[in-house]
């Protein structure tokens, strides 16, 4: 038997991490570092910096592994991500079968491992799933980091909240919090929607705006694509509420 | 000029807690400490034993005080939690006058301060609301403390999450999680649906009960019950599914 660990290491401030997440990392014979890319090396960069401030037994060791990309131009959007995920599992079996005959690794997770991550969904498709003991240590999301940063409650009073992506935004009735949107999809919603809008939420290069959706969109759109090209990536959430 | 700061503190395993909200933490001149009744002292020595164990700057002055208690027999239950935050507001007031000029005082906010936590709201009561800078530090919810227990993800691939009130929750659509059930809501809900329940999570009393609905809501009635009983309190959250 092997353990993994998910480890949930916050959303780009190394100050996310819990002393759960830390006392968890310290124990892992095994870290799992993905390489995304060169445009994506900061992301690679600030797992490396968790490391280095909070591990302190020496007995862990770093693996780096290269990150299968998805492709991007398979027109079924599910069928790419299948594919991908399988490439992801495979390499997924690597990393496993390397850990030690009843040792630890541990996955350092963006955000959370329950939201909007696939590396729980993943390990289900690897043929040594019965063998593996998984434990999921939380970390701060996305909608946290944002509705900290602007200090607002997510919710109204006992009011309900809808979690959606870019891709299944619809029509907004109640408050709406939308992540791992590429494409700006705000543009399309009521203008006379309030908008808290964030980006690299919880590092030194955050970036919030928020206001009536119609005055600030256009903002946000310029703003963000700006980012985008000087950091070579951006991740960005936001909410939308209706004005009182 | 005065600093409020809205220390999420996650949902009872002191190991929650962030580096971001120790270091909060030692930087307040006041920490306040609520307390809620005999009935609820756990809750009160949570908060004192994460102080025992992360404050270590001895300049620190913890500041108990009693929490108003909300008029449950107050048949408008929006007039109730008015007059409830009125109180809680002139509470508040109080303290954060006893912060030294250009000091800092702490709130303790179980789980995180954006989610069904009324401590922003209340705030915005203060007639010095002007003269405060409020700073929010996240911490983990119940929501992820309930996924982690389950090792589950949130959503599925790309999908919504709705996020509720027992109180507000009605025919599920689409993956929903559960919060401030005071009433076991789920009884009402398709038999056929998943449910994936937890209590007390993250602390060393956590239960969790999953299965098909209509086989085991009678068994999380009974565990809620008893549990109940021997605590005193209960915080219970629960996610509820389609099955594929």
């Amino acid at each position: 038997m092997r353990t993994l660990l998910l480890v949930g290491i916050g959303t780009g401030n190394p100050e996310h991490l819990t002393v759960e997440a830390i006392n968890a990392l310290n124990q892992a014979d095994r870290l799992f570092i993905p390489d995304k890319g060169a445009g994506k090396a900061d992301l690679a960069d600030l797992r490396r910096e968790i490391i280095a401030r909070y591990v302190t037994n020496p007995s862990v060791r770093q693996v780096t592994y290269a990150m299968p990309v998805r492709d991007a131009a398979n027109p079924d959007y599910a069928a790419g991500v299948d594919a991908w995920h399988d490439a992801i599992a495979e390499r997924f079996g690597a990393l496993i079968a390397d850990i030690p005959e009843g040792g630890t690794g541990a996955f350092l997770v963006w955000g959370d491992p329950g939201l909007y991550d696939s590396t729980l969904r993943i390990l289900e498709r690897l043929p040594q799933r019965e063998e593996l003991t998984v434990r999921v240590v939380p970390g701060i999301t996305a909608i946290q980091a944002l509705t900290a940063a602007h200090a607002i409650p997510l919710n109204r009073i006992g009011e309900p909240v809808h979690v959606t992506t870019g891709r299944r935004l619809g029509p907004v009735t109640e408050d709406t919090v939308v992540m791992l949107d590429g494409r700006t999809a705000f543009t399309d919603a009521d203008p006379d929607l309030h908008i808290f809008w964030g980006a690299y939420l919880g590092t030194p290069d955050q970036i919030t705006i928020a206001g009536r959706l119609g005055d600030v969109a256009q903002q946000i759109i310029e703003t963000r694509k700006a980012a985008r090209e000087q950091h070579g990536w951006i991740m960005d959430t936001y909410l939308l509420r209706k004005r009182d």
